[in-house]
Formats: C-alpha cells, structure tokens, sequence
C-alpha cells in the first residue's frame, strides 16, 4: 500500500515551509503595495522597482491591471462590491506570492481605505507595506497618460477616481512617494532602501 | 515634472521578462496540475515533489485546498458553476506564478475534462502539465484518509466525486501516476526526472 510505505519516509512528512523558499531566494517575501491615483506613477515605479531587485537578484513580480483585469478577475466589473472583490482577490494572490517567498509589487489605484486594510490584516506583520504614490489630482491630470481623465471629463467614464467617485488617502502608509517633486528613480530607490533597511533583501534570521 | 524626467532613464523603459526570472532562478516557470480522485495522493505527491525541488535548489509552490478554499474561493462553494469558477481562478493564479518564474503544484480533484483544459489553454506551450494520479475508486475509498468516502456513502456529502458525482479522467495526460503499484516515491522520482528531462530544472536556453 502507497500509503503505508509514505509512512516511513522522512523527507514526505516535513513540508516546506515559508522560511525554506526565503532561504533559498535570500530574500523575506513581501507585498509592496502602491495605492494612488490614476497617472500618480504606481506602474511606472512598479516595474523600475521590480528591474531594481531583479538587477539585485532578488525575484520579484508586478500584480497590475495588465495580469490581473485580463484574467483573474475578467469576471469583475466596477461596481463598488466588484471593486471590493477586485481588491479582495488580488490581496489573496499577493498572499500566496508572499508565502512563496517573492516580493510582490501590487499596482492599483486601490482607493477604498477599508479595502486595503483587509488586505493588511489577512497578512502576517511586515508583510504587507503600504505605498503612497502621492500626486494631486491637477499633476495626473496634466499628464493623462492613458487619456483617462479626459474621457472622464467629458462624462465617457463614470465613477472616475479623483473626478466623479472618492480617493481614500492612507493614513498611516509605510512609504510615502512624492511624485510631484522626486523622480521615479528617487522613488524606486527610497522604496528599495526602505527594503534593505527592514532586511527584506537579505536571508531572514530566526525571529 | 517627474514624467520627463523617467523618459531619459533607461533601466525603465526596460520592463522584466519572465526569462529573467527565470534565468535568476536557473528553471522554467511551469504549472504541475495534478488532478485525480480523493484519497489518490496528489497532495501528499505535490508536498513531497515541492520539498524535491525546494533541495535541488528550485523554487516550486503548492496550491491546494489549504491555502486556496479559506482565501481566494471562499466565497465560492461546491455547485457546478462554482466548481468551474474554482478551477479557473486556480488556474490563473497558476498562471501568475509560472509567469513568475515559479514551479507550481496544483492538487485540487479538478473532475471536469472541459475546466482542465480550459487552464491548458489559458497557458503557453510546455507551461501546463497535467498529471493524472491514478487509483481506483475502491483504493481511495479504503484509504480514506479524511473519512470523506464514510460521509459520502452515509449522504452526508452530496455529489461527492467518484461516488455521486462524474470524474473525468485526463486522456493525454503529460504524466500518470498510478498510486496503487508505485510508492509516493516513486511517483515524486517520475515527477521530478520529467521535469528535468524536459529542462524546466536548469536555466532556459533560447527560445
């Protein structure tokens, strides 16, 4: 019997834990994530952040409209409980990415507070780090990179954050990003530091 | 203004591909869907595979009940629309993580021919592989290891897979598993020696 031989092997009963991936990755898995209006800079910051640890070899990987919209939750729309959902599923998956020991950037604006605090307390402390990708509404406005505010402007887009529906600020965010006055290189390095300080880049030692 | 700014940085422009992912982790993002009866040891080959890969130095990730019903689905229960629901969320965050770089194990009963390979589809070639864990009915039911096959026959547990509900056996799967002659083992040995036979465990060459 299969079952009766597993039994007496030792290498079956012992899982892998957490703590075995972040050894091999040398890294602490984390969830970084940038709340901020649409054209505040969450993407581009994203994934110069992502090609920073990558350089550094530590594995990370973007969560953003692109992998997300697209296909886990092709079946949301933008109603405030899809919304809710929407943020629900992805700080699901951001969680599973953290157990694998991978360093996660999450790029949505992500405007309810309370979303986001749900996604906080499903994880353990420090793994989840809030990221303010702070820029008035006039700056990313003036840049519309997508064409986004526009569109909202003339009424085509309904419930636009920023311009018709609320953004939540953070209260009390891990990381701040001034992107009216740094540049992206700035933020990337002060969201990476922030990594290095906390220890996020190197193998984790006991607790 | 900070958008000019990032348009003379280069490392920027330069977004991360999965091949560097996966050059850093010297393996090939995969998907290892294993599908078979309760009680025919997909969990207990995926924990066992995991642990394998986790000693050779590769990075490798389960998903199974454990971690996927009580976060992602739980909102999701057993009628045939929430069950090909279930197995389509799976399998884009399947998708998610083999994109990542990650070697990931998916045990889940995944009964319906038709959701299976709609996962297969949703991934690019060599991304999915399907393994049947094959073991009759009445092994799984004498095995019985959660006392689900008891529940079920007492009418506890309606449409229980295999007893009151249709499994849909794979019919090119890339590997069979058949539990009831070979060890756990065995089955991880024939996991693991396709896996390497077909180069996902080394760094990926070419295209």
């Amino acid at each position: 019997m299969t079952k009766q031989k597993a039994t007496h092997i030792t290498w079956h009963a012992s899982h892998v834990e957490r703590a075995d991936r972040e050894n091999l990755l040398a890294q602490r898995g984390a969830t970084v994530w940038l709340t901020g209006l649409s054209g505040s800079g969450k993407s581009t910051i994203a994934v110069a952040a992502e090609r920073a640890l990558i350089e550094r070899g530590r594995l990370a990987y973007v969560l953003d409209g692109d992998n997300i919209r697209h296909g886990l939750n092709k079946n949301l729309g933008f109603s405030p409980e899809d919304r809710t959902e929407n943020i629900r599923r992805i700080g699901e998956v951001a969680k599973l990415f953290t157990d694998a020991g991978v360093i996660v950037f999450s790029s949505f604006i992500s405007p309810y507070r309370a979303d986001r605090d749900n996604v906080r307390v499903l994880m353990g402390p420090g793994d989840f780090i809030e990221v303010y990708v702070d820029a008035p509404v006039e700056t990313c406005e003036s840049r519309d990179v997508k064409g986004l505010y526009k569109k909202a402007r003339a009424g085509e887009i309904p419930e636009f954050t920023g311009i018709s529906a609320p953004y939540e600020a953070p209260e009390r965010p891990e990381i701040v990003l001034d992107t009216q006055r740094q540049s992206v290189e700035e933020s990337v390095e002060q969201v990476v530091r922030y990594l290095e300080d906390k220890g996020y880049l190197n193998t984790p030692t006991g607790d």
